[in-house]
């Protein structure tokens, strides 16, 4: 028996509308053999929807624990309120079960540096999904940047609107509206952001931000703008809303040419003229596929690290926190005196 | 007489390509009386400048202390290198002459407020020359935004990439490849910039950044990148680049729309769409004119304080400080203990 046997743990949207998709396009892979919920009804009919598509259900647990102890899982995916994150791996790891958890780690540094250390302390696998990581765009766009297309990079912008309404799915999540994780949507969605980012120019050094609140219904604040710099000196300016919506802007700039994304292609105009149109890719796939090798080839845990998903994150509590080290310009006037 | 009996001081690039084709537009209000530079021959080659283009020839002096002893002049136009403002600027006063001024006012804040502190307590008028503040493109911008045309502002981004190579005449300056005034081109260069943002959005309070020294023969860090936040909430990314040459973007972000301003043209894309083109103007005759009717009908001195060219240069003074505060990434990611 080759195939990990996997127990999804939360029915969500991330659950049902990401994962599930992926897994049905690696039945040689992945057997769903048991799956629970905080509300039994939203696990059985996770199942249902496992039995419609492949063919057999999935045991239905009313709890975590007794689906740990079932002895029916070799490994668990958790998508699940972000605070839950922490102790729902320390569970699966006592148990001896490998965990794939979705972004973020956990709610703030603090807590995602015990899944850090944890990870070093067992042999059972930390998974931490990020599928930016696996993402065509931003591994091409690197590797234009490694051919000198552009000659040295010096600076990276990216400007998203994401301006999600009252209605949107993810705002309509309860756990969402009152968030306990640092950051809000600014956090939750923005380590995907940092994540390509990373991808392409490697780890931040510092980071300098602003956080607004634009919209009365996203929950924390919902707008963030950034200056940051590379460990190799590249710098960057991430500006996010997710309460206006709108085209997004991504420039890189290089000594000798610039690099352009947008939802179609990727641009290159520098000592080689290119236009590459985004394939389609289902990046959950491709991240369920490397978890896979990890587990069950004893491959290194790379793109699925907790540390890189705690240096994800930790870009967000930097920036949040870097307001109390601001130089307010009328103290500046103030404090410089002629005589 | 209603003609101001102007002494030009420094007969450098600004007062050759850009003060003097505006004064040769405002003969009825100026009359250039008085020349003086560093070297006599470029002083006599000033004055032959003024014969062949206006029919007379001003009187050339070896000094500027004779220049402004003579009595010939009403106001001096100082184009000088940066560190040379605030001297030039107080003997001006001290002998009742008024003052135009190229920006920036000084090296730095500490100086500046020298010249702020003078203006307080001196009837000569003492205006700092910033022609972005009489340009039609901002003005209209902000006409844009007053109407609510984009909704409420939330962001502004304005990245340039001015790529000024060895041969530029301004690089070839010999006090700009030693600069003694904060920032090098950064603030020499930027002013402009900041001035036409807060023509935009008003006062600025704080700003974090980084610079970086991309090419090896512009004097000084030649790019820098920002964050930072004005007072009424908006916040803007900033980044320029006088090393890497190429297409600028400018965009502001408001709840409904979006401005864009590019080399020809300003469009907005909101309640109402409109694209304008950018007329050809003169912004230095626009400010020789404002300067004639501070001088010669006691308007108030709005678009040429003192104050104002100060916040100019504060941002960047406060921009190259706030190194000094960062949060490094590493070093958060290590203070935060779980335990």
């Amino acid at each position: 028996m080759h195939r990990v046997r996997l127990g999804i743990v939360g029915c969500g949207i991330a659950a049902r509308e990401l994962h599930f998709p992926a897994l049905v396009q690696l039945t040689d892979k992945f057997e769903i053999t048991a799956v629970t919920s905080r509300r039994r009804e939203r696990a059985e009919d996770f199942a249902s929807m496992v039995k419609d598509a492949l063919g057999y259900e999935p045991a239905v647990f009313d709890s975590y624990e007794e689906l740990l102890e079932s002895g029916s899982v070799d490994a668990v995916d958790l998508t699940l309120p972000i605070e839950l994150n922490v102790p729902f791996i320390f569970k699966a790891v006592e148990k001896g079960v490998h965990v794939i958890c979705e972004k973020p780690i956990s709610t703030d540094i603090e807590n995602g540096k015990k899944v850090v250390e944890l990870s070093t302390n067992t042999d059972k696998v930390i998974y931490i999904a990020e599928n930016y990581r696996h993402d065509f765009r931003f591994n091409k766009i690197r590797a234009f940047i490694d051919e000198n297309t552009i000659g040295r990079p010096i600076f990276v912008a990216w400007h998203l609107w994401i301006g999600m309404d009252k209605s949107n799915k993810y705002v309509q999540t309860e756990w969402r509206q009152r968030p306990k994780h640092i950051g809000g949507f600014l956090s939750d969605g923005g380590v995907h952001h940092i994540a390509a980012l990373r991808v392409i120019f490697g780890d931040i050094a510092w980071v300098s931000g602003v956080t607004k609140r634009v919209s009365d219904y996203l929950g924390d604040d919902d707008t963030l703008s950034t200056v940051f710099e590379f460990n190799s000196g590249v710098v960057g300016n991430y500006t996010v809303s997710y309460a206006v919506s709108g085209k997004q802007y991504f420039e890189i700039v290089g000594t000798d040419g610039r690099i352009y994304l947008d939802e179609e292609r990727i641009t290159v105009r520098g000592q080689r003229e290119e236009t590459i149109n985004i394939p389609n890719q289902n990046t959950f796939k491709n991240e369920f596929e490397d978890f896979y090798r990890v587990v069950k080839h004893g491959e290194p845990n790379i793109l699925g690290h907790p540390v890189d998903a705690l240096k994800d994150l930790s870009f967000f509590e930097a920036a949040i926190k870097s307001k109390d080290t601001r130089i307010e310009i009328e103290d500046l006037l103030r404090s410089t005196t002629p005589d």
